[in-house]
């Protein structure tokens, strides 16, 4: 049994709010089980440098936690002056999903910015993140379009992501907590479409190892998670087809 | 009259939510009209270097904005490599105004760190961030009296900030949102204790200057709006006297 | 009584050598009792990004410390490769101070450059900048309007600054040095004009809160030290009016 | 047909080079077509402090490219002042996968630091790091077998990486060169053992996606490549069973 | 005796490998003994701010070691955020030694960056980086004149460097290996002309001095040594006389 | 002729003015023609740590410059965050250059940071540096010695540094100032002791060469200079005979 009482392939309680603050061109809170993410896309009229001329956008995020989103307070990034491994690894993450269901030429030379910051930490930031910003990304998208800044909705699919691991008692699971997390030996994240094809597979033994049938098992697990998380985003954004 | 509509003399709306977050000994999500600040209080087992074996604690506090606080999205420090000159401004400026309030001895070898985090920027997020720290800080506390870690209640009185100015057209406000901050020739920040002791003042001519008349009318704004802003925060923390 | 037998409301002597260097625009060497500062005005054809095309200059400001500067050596800043906040917070004085009391739209797209170096420190290195600045800065607008790279003199009125406090067996003093700094328990820095307006007050208690009466006699103490202040800047640049 | 005439499940040329350097406790030069990697593995007497006193080490892992290691020089990390967010994930990567073979609790308190150095580049430059790696890591902990710093190996079994991509027109491919890497639509990167598990699994949709048909299609290429860099390790290290 | 057997007018054996490495322009690996250096060269089509407009080429030189060249391990300065004094020393006095025997004006609007890229260390890694270096560069501006790149070879002489110092029981002698350096009292690095003209004469005390009498005994050293390994360059670009 | 109308073999005038500021244990404002740099010597009680437990002292030298040092203004090292390779390269040569006149097991274990800050520059500030810097060292080892902090002057002789070069239409020359540095062909820096020995010999062609004899002359020029300067530094601390 896990220690909240979920069965194996049951996600935790998942809410998003739209609109959450009123600057961002789009935004949202999501909470995911005890962890909050605020997701904010902003829309910049340029492209970066090695992108110019070439009549195409791009997508970047930028990821951050608050210090006491966690337990132990941590050290914030900018007082250390530098950003630290894991979160650059989460933000280049969080850039390409996006980038992999976004027809980039739509865009024209536009940059869209996300910015998910961690209000509160219980595992699963790095998804919560992605399936938040899908949503803050096509808010940001329908209000350019309703503007005439872009002509038409440049995404092409729904995207949402979850993570499935191997724990030692409970076994194969989906959407960790961080104390399952912790205690996991194999951990994946995975990211899919509302086509069900993959865009991301990131599955690490922790001090550990896995076969080709806890792989299969994991990604049934990741399958069902994602299907609902897609259920849940288009309570929000339901009137987009994406066709 | 106000863009708003408001008084000269009149606060926006406030509203402070105590425990905000699960993690932090101490936490409150402050609102002062649109502008809005995450205020955790964290209790640490030692003090730093300087104050070592003399048996006395500490109160440090950092600030940040999310990048989207803002109208504009604003770069984070954390991706600058540095904290500008602003935020250092501000961060030392809440630190010392909580340490006014506290007996510093009656803590012991404990840092209290405060970490203000603005979610949603509108003007008055450094006054915001004190009224709204020293809840979070004096729920801290509470929390470790109980807990037997801290012998006894060390804050000594109520403290509360906010910020006054003299506007071109409006003349002489209370509690400036952000385009009155922008177009205003004098900026005063004033930071009071409960029984209506100055902590700290703070006023500056814009590329402007100002008269002693100006000076003793801002001052009475002020008292005003600490007043009542005082008179909010005990509705929270009402059962502690402070004496 | 003050330990250097100063009456409460004496300043420090004071001296200010103009031209102190040879390749800066303005310079001087201010004393102010032990404190020393080297103040040069270097004024550059451009303006930040933020101003351009506007036909309006800037004033912009920088200080530092040297090493021995202090009774104990303190580390460089190039060697821990950033700015304090306490360094900071001083530079954004300075410049803010000086802004005030120039039309920047008569000094054209052009920046002046203040550095305030501190060759020897005992208290009051901050507003012995400012008023040492001052002087660099008129002598360098001087040169510029005899060259003829200015039309006018852009400065409206004389500027200069002291430190008041509040100690604990002295009561109320003027001009402090580093020894009664450090045992103050109110300190308050007052910038003002030649017209007595005041263009910054920043009031601080330490570990200790001031009443609305304690404020009245620190801002007549330092009202009587700028005008005195004031009256020695006279002597080097008297044959400027500024109206 | 591939650019280079290979089979679509044929490895570049694989060559391991022992003790390539004089100083490191253990050190290859590994070379996988044109890509050239010097792998250096120093043994320290401590660990980091989240490990302390627990019996137990770790392995630790840099990653570099020379400048002219790549087709056009890029820029030095030390000479930008920060590591990039590419290079942070490949060192964490090799970390990772070094230890998950690894009974960190027979080397004692004492960290394995791992340094790959990119000398040429032609794409798969962490793979080769991680096969490269793996061998002067063995070859360094036997040094310190035969001297008695360590009582027994710590390392259970072989571990080797390789890539995998699906290209637009050769299809489903082993062992990307730089070329078919830049044009590939999926790009995976597979770490597994000498028992044919699975360490780290991390499959990439570069603007694009992939099905599970996909996903299995790419395992079984990255199972034979990863046999035949095993069969490679052990003409160099074939007198370690590691049972 | 010389540790290694050799007489004290003595250099240790020599080889340079041309193009060691495919992209660069021009590339070495020199080998000195245990030293061994890779020398890139790179062709890059503008030059530094300084120089724009003028018609002139820039040399510039960088120069790194990897972590385990060295008997202990040293971190990386990518790692720590910045490059020692040593390292800027060292590159800066490549960069002025090769500019020294090259007509910029020849070179066009060009800058040749040379990374100099130490794969082992025994002493000596500055002089056989810029021997090295100046064949890498040769062979670069070869290639460049072959493609009309460049008109013609705008290198004027060769040039070559060595290190020759006073040991305490051997006396002066050429070419210290790593031990020897780390005991002499006198450490001396000359780099001169094919023409046997100085370049640079950088001569250190390491806690002692020395006397004119040693100057022109080193100096003497030092000359024998540098005609040698300008023998040994000819061997590879012995086609090119300079002239 | 040369510019200012001085001998080919004449030194500028030189000052030393000891004691200049109040809270180092040796100051002095070294003057040489319009070059005036603060030196300052600091006794530290402890050592670095790769020197502890070895009864012995270090000396270590920092260097910097006022921005409006220059004619131009050059941007603060604390701005830029790092110190630039000159700044490097000069602060090594100082702290070398002391170090080779002190028994530095006479120091006990003790640091004497020295701080060269130049206040304005004219050419030769570094070798102006090394000269001032031997003085404010010996003041403030003789005041050491005073107060039985250190057992005897642990000083063995005196130590002056000048420049010399080769002009292009001067020819050889005495002590360079900054109009003459900018053109020569060759500069070289040169550090002597008391007793005519060498300490350090820096001699670069600045996109140029130069002969045996040149070098030969160059010396000689030095040796006259470096005599006169220690002549100066003997009216100051004469006292002292170093035996």
């Amino acid at each position: 049994m896990r220690q909240d009482g979920r069965e194996n392939n049951e996600l935790r309680p998942i809410h998003i709010e739209p609109n959450y603050t009123i600057h961002p061109e789009g935004s949202v809170l999501i909470t995911v089980g005890n962890t909050k993410v605020i997701c904010a896309a902003t829309i910049e009229d340029r492209v970066p440098p090695f992108l110019r001329g070439q009549g195409k956008g791009w997508i970047t995020a930028e990821y951050a936690m608050l210090p006491r989103a966690t337990a132990q307070r941590t050290i914030r990034e900018s007082s250390k002056g530098k950003v630290t491994g894991r979160t650059m690894e989460i933000q280049r993450l969080i850039g390409r999903a996006l980038r992999s269901v976004v027809e980039l030429e739509k865009m024209g030379e536009k940059t869209l910015w996300i910015d998910c910051d961690v209000i509160q930490a219980d595992g699963g930031t790095r998804t919560a993140s992605i399936t938040g910003a899908f949503v803050a990304m096509v808010l940001a998208f329908k209000k350019a379009v309703n503007k005439k800044q872009i002509k038409a909705m440049p995404v092409k699919t729904y995207l949402a992501a979850t993570s499935v691991g191997i724990h030692p008692t409970a076994g194969p699971i989906l959407d960790l907590c961080y104390q399952e997390d912790s205690s996991a030996d194999v951990d994946m994240n995975i990211v899919m479409t509302g086509q069900g094809e993959f865009v991301e597979i990131q599955g690490t033994g922790e001090e550990a190892t896995f076969s080709e049938e806890h792989l299969a098992t994991l990604i049934g697990l990741a399958k069902k998670g994602i299907r609902e998380l897609i259920s849940v985003q288009k309570t929000i954004i339901g009137d987009e087809s994406f066709e």
